[in-house]
């Protein structure tokens, strides 16, 4: 449980608030752009976070937060009812991920305090802003802790992005690679693309490359190829029951089959707010469905003829059973032996 | 071994061959473009095997006969021993499938007869003409056996592209597909989009709903969240060992895991001529590197920052006991339970 000597902090970061601003980098034009947009109010926050412009659950928490202290700043009157209101949009926001209810509900308890309406608005900024460093730091926490499971030399399979982008902090499953890197050890990340939107592909090996952490990119079906060569598997989560199943970006049981039929390691590292306590196990997570479109194309261009139909589950369930350890800012949870 | 009642035709061939006149399907362009080109001699044929303008195992094989038969017309002088550097030359176009090995060995048999040059020209082209025939009757053959193991309603999985674009017939594990749809079985296909170059997305889809099967297209990771609901997994071979370990396009060793952790069949189709009895297993097959720009972009645009480095083995290798069964047109050789 050791609190981290120095921060590490991210070289861009992904969001950049002082109410009533609120600068979000557009996650959807990296690699090629690095571009930063002003969101006004929570209808433009709303449609960056299903547009995944800001996407990974702390940051969309973290956003959601400051999306409601902006608002706070604009409305002039009926500040609770409206205000209320404002929280249920963005808890409507994207459905799997559970960070980001657990974020809501602590601003909602914020407004439900008994105070002048200036006092309130002030409150809830601070609110955001201590939501934000508390997610920073359970990052570095995260990080600390996981890094003990990297030896010099470990081969790391990832999916998705978990790091400076989708996170307030140095991330969670990357956090611990950069922590690793700062402790002198040679790391080298194998990287799914992950089809459809290219999340590892475009976001991640860009994270990894600024840090410069030696990085390959595969396919995602490469995984049962590649595994057999790996040390270690490390995702994030954006929801778990209290049997520890959990939810994360499409192809994650995949790489838990996968490191399963190889007797690999394989961790998932989240701040313990992914936990969610009122679900018994992962067939009561609720998967997102999204459109078809993103499967029917890459980047833009389609790929299949008119007419085909898709299925397009934004994340999958991993069973617990399949979890070597949950990774968060309390410590290692241990559940398997490998 | 009951041979098919009614031979099924491709609606396209891949391949429309009338020595010296060899006319191939360029499927880089599909499903955007059905465009033929024209192939003059057996450089422009290694290019066209080595771009993937046509591509299959059974009909990279065949194309490579009629590129023999077509060179034979060509060659004026010096007949056998410039044919031969013709063999060997398409012998090294890609390095994994076995099936053209084969056919090219047969071509080599005719070459060394002791005929006037007339007649072996005559000859040549005979033994290509008989060797695309015999492929396309081994397709319908395995399509026949294969279609025994679709129950009314079966949800299929299969990767890449196996069909009648990979064949002169109408596929192997594409094929059994069409036999049991023409028997009034219902089937739902879910075809991996096979990246990094599209076979299962551009390719197979199209086929398949040029065919009126029911398609849906998922993309590489979702294998470890569908594979619960599917009945059985067809795929293609490459290159099978004396042991039935198999070459087949990377991400097969993935949906094999995948299967076999949800305990469901998973069979490979291929004809025998892909058992490649000089190899005691799998270990012993080459597989083929390909570039990294297919693995950096997808249909021409790029996906990750420049300086990543990527994997790229173009097929993994399935050990036999992740295998169910293997179809054959002599039949179902059965390994597993499952």
């Amino acid at each position: 449980m050791g609190v981290p000597q120095k921060a590490l902090s991210p070289l861009l970061p992904a969001l950049n608030s002082s109410p009533p601003h609120l600068k979000i980098l557009d996650q959807t034009k990296l690699p090629q752009k690095v571009s930063y947009r002003q969101i006004r109010n929570h209808y433009e926050l709303l449609r960056a976070i299903r547009g995944l412009q800001i996407r990974g659950a702390p940051l969309i928490g973290v956003a959601s937060a400051y999306g409601v202290a902006l608002e706070a700043v604009r409305i002039k009157k009926d500040l609770k009812r409206r205000l209320l209101s404002v929280i249920n949009d963005l808890r409507k926001a994207r459905p799997t991920a559970f960070n980001p209810f657990f974020i809501l509900k602590r601003m909602e308890e914020i407004l439900k305090l008994d105070l002048p309406e200036e006092e309130l608005r002030l409150r809830l900024l601070e609110e955001a802003a201590k939501i934000e460093k508390e997610e920073r730091e359970k990052c570095e926490k995260i990080g600390t802790h996981g890094a003990q499971l990297l030896k010099d030399g470990a081969k790391v399979l990832t999916i998705c992005n978990t790091g400076f982008l989708a996170t307030p902090g140095i991330g969670t499953a990357l956090g611990i690679i950069y922590k690793a890197k700062e402790e002198g050890k040679r790391i080298k990340v194998f990287v799914c693309e992950t089809r459809p939107l290219l999340q590892g592909a475009r976001l991640t090996t860009w994270e990894l490359q600024k840090r410069g952490v030696e990085t390959f990119l595969i396919t995602d079906g490469m995984v049962g190829k590649v595994m057999g060569d790996i040390d270690i598997v490390l995702t994030g989560a954006d929801r778990i029951a209290r049997n520890y199943d959990f939810a994360n970006k499409v192809g994650t049981l995949t790489l838990a089959i996968c490191a399963s039929y190889y007797k690999k390691p394989f961790y998932c590292a989240a701040p313990t707010s992914t936990i969610d306590l009122s679900l018994q196990d992962g067939s009561e997570i609720a998967i997102e469905e999204r459109g078809e479109e993103e499967v029917l194309t890459c980047l833009g261009r389609r790929i299949a003829p008119k007419g085909i139909k898709v299925l397009n589950p934004s994340f999958d369930i991993t069973p617990h059973q399949l979890l070597t350890g949950l990774i968060t800012e309390e410590g290692i949870i241990k559940l398997a032996r490998r």
